[in-house]
């Protein structure tokens, strides 16, 4: 493995052709709008690209996809986007694929650097590296890849909320409005609209919300049975995991979200100086400091819950 | 009344002393902003001044007059800030202030032009506006001036996510990162923190949303029982009024807000192409195309929802 940076990985894409492009497993504004960003620019230069992910992308990202040509091929080159660890690819995409990356841009300082060449930065989202990296590739900012740029900077900053937003981060977003992002219509999608099922599920998940630690943590399991008592489903969750950190005192929320195959998907949000990712790394996972995820194994709740709460309670004993 | 510009704005404040800063009842993050972060410039440059408002200081907003000196003297200079006509500024104020107004700084087009001069510009919030009258006053923008200023931009925006954000709002957050906003703990308090109450308020609510004209319109109406029950109150209230606005489908949200006086302080969100401002003109109210309020008097609420949905229902079928 050895860094490369923006140019040097503009470098790399510059001299190859059949490039595939991989997103995470349960994709999100960030991965997609890294993905497709880059696919647009590859594209605009006559490269045969696509992008893939191991799970459905949801429809609401459907606009990322405008302009751009589906393009069938044997990959000759393998990028992975917003990916720390090739766990992360899912299974079908990290069998195919996780022994083979050629290069990986990414923003987790958690990247477990399974890349033959890797672009890391610490920034509010990986969109902000391949901004640089289209820049670099001397492509010029369509109003498609605003809006791909745009939604990365706006889906992992909660829309600009989190502490992870940095001046740049903001100049960045002014750019793409300059550029052309349909911004409002991107915030309203990503950010303003819930449906009924979404209510519904929400109303469950407070209701059945515990606080611990004298209310300086709250944890939400979320099980399959609300999602079929609610109609909502995974997809329509992207923002659940901020919940429970939004109460007043609560220095740490914990989501815990069933899968169809009853293992759980836990995902850590804390306010300064408590750190998420130290709190996830005792249960294999990892992430940022303010957010942060790992694992529980179906059948394995209660153990799970008490490993997670033992790792809450020493952050919030020794931050 | 006579326009001015920032920098005759910045000539009128520097040629006066014991300048008064009105901010509007029922005060928000962009008023109080606007009066603090001119407050703190007027004392920079070893004037006497001061911020009133009409109603109480909600206690969230105390990091403002951080650095404040406490002055009381006879107003020789009155001063506006984000106060579209002199009805919002309470009946105190109004009866004291309003037929004095010296210069008045905002950004509701709906301005009565009720000052002696006036520096109207439609932005996202009047912060923006604060700003440039501080730049042209010559004083440095410290860390509270920032925090000021930023608290306007954000809480105006929804946090950046409204279509009225520009890219000279988002760049002008970006400067007030770099001069030392505090914006992760004020995006915290203003954002991120409901408080037990204010999430049974919500529960209430929601229950009691009503959806009209095909699902294209919600109305929720807050009740004074429905504050006691929850044990939330008004001052809880701030992002209330775009919650009908959320849900899928909805293009026109309404919020009454029952006062203790039994009158409704009625908020309206819309989106494009539907204008709030003129739903609300119809009931003698004003704003913006996307945001606007206007009132129901105590007694009236029947015949004054249904002024309201007629009003909405001719702005649905011609905006």
């Amino acid at each position: 493995m050895r860094n490369v940076n923006a140019a040097e990985a503009a470098g790399l894409l510059a001299q190859k052709d059949r490039i595939l492009i991989l997103t995470h497993r349960n994709p999100d504004g960030d991965t997609l709008g890294s993905g497709f960003a880059l696919l647009h620019a590859l594209q605009h230069l006559g490269k045969t690209a696509r992008v893939v992910c191991n799970d459905a992308i949801p429809p609401k990202y459907d606009y990322m996809r405008k302009g751009i040509t589906e393009q069938v091929f044997e990959a000759s080159f393998v990028v992975a986007v917003d990916i720390a660890d090739t766990k992360l690819l899912g299974a079908k995409l990290c069998e195919a694929y996780g022994g083979r990356v050629d290069l990986c841009i990414d923003h987790h300082l958690s990247n477990t650097k399974y890349a033959d060449a890797l672009f890391l930065e610490e920034c509010a989202a990986t969109c902000e590296l391949i901004y640089r990296v289209i820049q670099a590739l001397g492509v010029e900012i369509t109003p498609e890849i605003a809006d791909c740029i745009y939604t990365g900077l706006s889906t992992d900053t909660g829309c600009f909320r989190y502490s992870n937003v940095t001046p740049e981060t903001l100049e960045l977003a002014a750019e793409m409005l300059r550029k052309g992002a349909d911004f409002d219509e991107i915030n309203r999608v990503m950010f303003e609209t819930k449906t009924k099922t979404y209510l519904k599920l929400e109303a469950l998940v407070l209701d059945a919300l515990e606080l611990q630690f004298n209310g300086c943590c709250a944890m939400v399991v979320i099980t399959q049975e609300m999602f079929r008592k609610s109609g909502s489903n995974e997809s329509e969750c992207d923002g659940i995991a901020s919940l429970p950190r939004k109460i007043e005192g609560v220095e740490v929320g914990l989501t815990l979200r069933e899968r169809e195959d009853g293992s759980y998907k836990v995902s850590v949000r804390t306010y300064a100086p408590y750190d998420a990712s130290r709190i996830c790394a005792k249960l294999g996972g990892g992430g940022h400091a303010r957010a942060a995820g790992c694992e529980i194994e179906a059948g394995a709740l209660e153990a799970g819950k008490n490993r997670l709460l033992d790792a809450v309670r020493s952050e919030l004993e020794t931050p």
